[in-house]
């Protein structure tokens, strides 16, 4: 574990989720999380840059399997190369992810405060949110497990709300906290308006603060066959490539929300009013809500083009697209799919995609771009025996050891400078240069340079499936 | 000329449209004409097949110079080799191109009936358009100008409309032709129902019937500046590469439709009803009309899943398309531009691609494949110096022999045999095998083979815009 004083904050990140309703970008592959949605940068990376400086001590991030090199590579190019990275060998909602994580910390330090965030929302003042977390942090070393409840702006019936009750008195940067009413579900529009004119009713942002001995006793009284798993999944875990791997024992942890396994029971939630421009980004509706609005309503990112449009959602990839004359309709371009549909069904995108899996469209759930320990690959024509890809490699990355036994290959360097393996060579490709792997040839790419390399494959043969590959040796423990 | 006898009729088709309202499928490099849409077989290529037979001589095709290889591609494709393609220098609305043609077929055979029809437009039943031939050609050798009148199947505002008169009695196969009493403009709905209800109004199908010197001599009389035109274009004309080239002298007629210059003021002019089932497809709304729909209603083409969509019209390329609970919305996708408006609205897009062409948007009148006399290329993947594309070439097709300035490239051949010629030497490559071509070496590729040739080009270099092409030498006339 990566020292953390009892002084210092540990955040702690949520990155489990999938984010269906933001299809087609947000995919189980590749979903919400990793892609740069209120900013430049990812929201995992929003959410790590939150808890940055000397307060913190560094993010414990806790996320799928498949997911791994994604979530190290982000946060080492956001500057969080110590993060600590905890793979859950299945999803198990939060109250098994908290539980895991308050294991780890409290291990060691007990008394150390988490600040559990999930890695799919935006905030727009961050000062707002530190400020809350003072107040927070005060109530958590007081042993309360602290939420933070974001004051309604508008009737929202999408979300579910916090009551609030008596102050606590721990007043600090403005801030107080109180004690929970009560936990509600997401009401009607009628009920929503009474929330937002009483001033007592807040958002449920899914954000808490805690010390980990506080989330173990809590965990141990309301939810004791989810902590007995994820203990017993810390115990077996094991380190690997810099990654906590826990044991397959997690998978036994009931599925179930920290909300309902800990949050509605315990007598010691509490909840610190703020504003600090959250949002959950749970659907297209939703990022037209945040987003910059032209004279005529319209949020467009990307080459779009409108023309007597009106409150649209318009997002383009890549592909120039063109909207005449609608009116509240979200449309999503990327390169692989496309989706329309009325901003007031944008919840209804979760079943689209469930009807595109059950059909076997692989856009349901990957990405034409295909991330790898070593880089990423992308196909970018295929036609009858043949395909071509379009492959990045790290600077000093290294792909498997490898052969196939139905394709021939031939490797054009674009960018970069490539060190090829073939059989008992070895031959450097500067840019411009080519080689060609004849069928069951034994090779190898590395990238031996500072900056990316970037190559165009092209595959020959009867079958081009990636399951042909056969590894022999591999750098990220894939053979 | 192709040899015509008098009592054979000349298919004269007008193949000039852009098809704008039909963006992003139909562009000005590739417009409407040269696209399947109402069957498996281009438009161009229906029109075509319509008057094949005995009774027929080789059609007539009047496009422009940008769309010969295009033109005579389909055409051969679909059996007609032996049609004559006219090309215009500039387009100068149908009066023009069918003087051209007048003057060119009654140069030999005056009395020779033309039946002259759009490329772009579809007939769902042949057969009857044959019957109302009969009964126009009749007409026509009775030195009439006859067109065909579609009987209206609902109250369309959309279209011009005829009113016919008294009967000339040339019945034959159950048709019979009329005077026109008049042309009436696009009406409003009451006066399009009143019509439709009247039985005596007809939509105006732009196609025409009659003989070369009955269109000579009205278009004498009617619009001489056309007229005279044209037939100094005809006069100047070139034959090349089996393509008559008109003059420049054709560019002096007025733009002016055949409607306009003779049939409204002719006394000759008369129409024979039909119902064969036209459409102008005019708009992605009249494919919608005509399309076969799902049990809401939906026409779908291509890789399309819809949720509680009713009434729309969605058609993809290939790229996957999503549509949730929209209702009468056009939603049209290729690989490199999204069209998405109101159904009611069709006629907008006409809009929108001039909103695009103002600002430089190639998508508004160019396709990502663009086609050569020898085959096509398409780019397929683009970064900081490279560019990958694949190049299809015809059997026995040749590029021209060239060489570039700032780029070398890569030649992977994935289909078919390939022969090279880079500088002295000539190499014979066949699938999945390469060759470099350095910056600056002379070079051509040809397609020796009887399949097509499938290669994969990867360029590299800091300049890599088509114009960056000596040619040296060319088959096509384009050294």
């Amino acid at each position: 574990m990566p020292s953390s004083s009892a002084q210092q904050i540990v955040p702690v990140i949520l990155s489990g989720g999938t984010g269906t309703r933001l299809w087609p970008l947000s995919r189980e592959a590749y979903p919400k999380q990793f892609w740069p949605l209120g900013s430049e940068r990812t929201m995992l990376q929003e959410t790590a840059a939150r808890a940055r400086g000397a307060g913190f001590a560094p993010p414990l991030v806790v996320c799928g399997e498949a997911h791994r090199f994604l979530v190290a590579e982000q946060l080492r190019e956001a500057g969080f190369a110590d993060a600590q990275i905890v793979l859950e060998p299945a999803a198990r909602n939060s109250a098994a992810a908290i539980a895991a994580a308050a294991a780890l910390v409290g291990e060691g330090t007990p008394d150390a405060v988490l600040w559990i965030m999930a890695a799919d929302a935006t905030i727009t003042n961050v000062k707002g949110l530190l400020a809350a977390l003072e107040a927070a942090t005060a109530a958590a070393r007081q042993g309360r497990i602290c939420t933070f409840g974001i004051r309604p702006t508008r009737p929202e019936t999408g979300y579910g709300y916090i009551e609030s009750g008596a102050p606590l008195g721990v007043a600090a940067a403005g801030h107080d906290a109180f004690e929970i009413a009560r936990f509600l579900e997401k009401p009607d529009l009628a009920t929503a308006e009474a929330f937002l004119a009483g001033g007592h009713h807040l958002w449920n942002s899914g954000m808490f603060v805690a010390t980990a001995g506080t989330l173990l006793t809590e965990l141990e009284r309301y939810a004791p066959e989810v902590l007995a798993a994820a203990r017993a999944g810390v115990a077996e875990g094991t380190r690997d490539l810099g990654f906590v791997r826990l044991g397959a024992s997690f998978i036994r942890a009931p599925s179930i929300s920290i909300d309902h396994a800990v949050m509605e029971r315990t007598t010691l939630a509490a909840v610190v009013p703020c504003n600090p421009g959250w949002s959950d980004v749970g659907s297209w509706a939703s990022l037209w809500e945040i987003g910059a609005k032209d004279a005529e309503g319209n949020v467009t990112l990307g080459p779009v083009a409108t023309l007597g449009a009106r409150n649209c959602f318009v997002r383009s990839e890549g592909i120039l697209t063109a909207v005449v004359g609608l009116e509240d309709v979200v449309l999503v371009v990327t390169d692989d799919a496309v989706l329309a549909c009325p901003r007031s069904r944008a919840q209804d995108v979760k079943l689209m995609v469930d009807q595109l899996k059950a059909a076997g469209r692989k856009e349901a759930t990957e990405h034409r771009k295909v991330y790898r320990p070593w880089g990423s690959y992308e196909g970018v024509a295929q036609g009858s025996r043949f395909q071509v890809k379009r492959i990045t490699v790290r600077p000093g990355a290294k792909l498997s050891l490898q052969k196939h036994y139905h394709r021939a290959e031939h490797w054009v360097v674009v960018a970069g400078t490539a060190m090829v393996e073939r059989d008992k060579e070895r031959i450097l490709l500067r840019e411009n240069e080519s080689v060609y792997l004849p069928l069951g040839c034994v090779h190898r790419l590395e990238n031996p340079g500072m900056i990316p390399l970037t190559l165009i494959e092209v595959q020959s043969g009867p079958y081009l499936g990636e399951d042909d590959i056969v590894r022999l040796e591999d750098t990220y423990g894939r053979a």
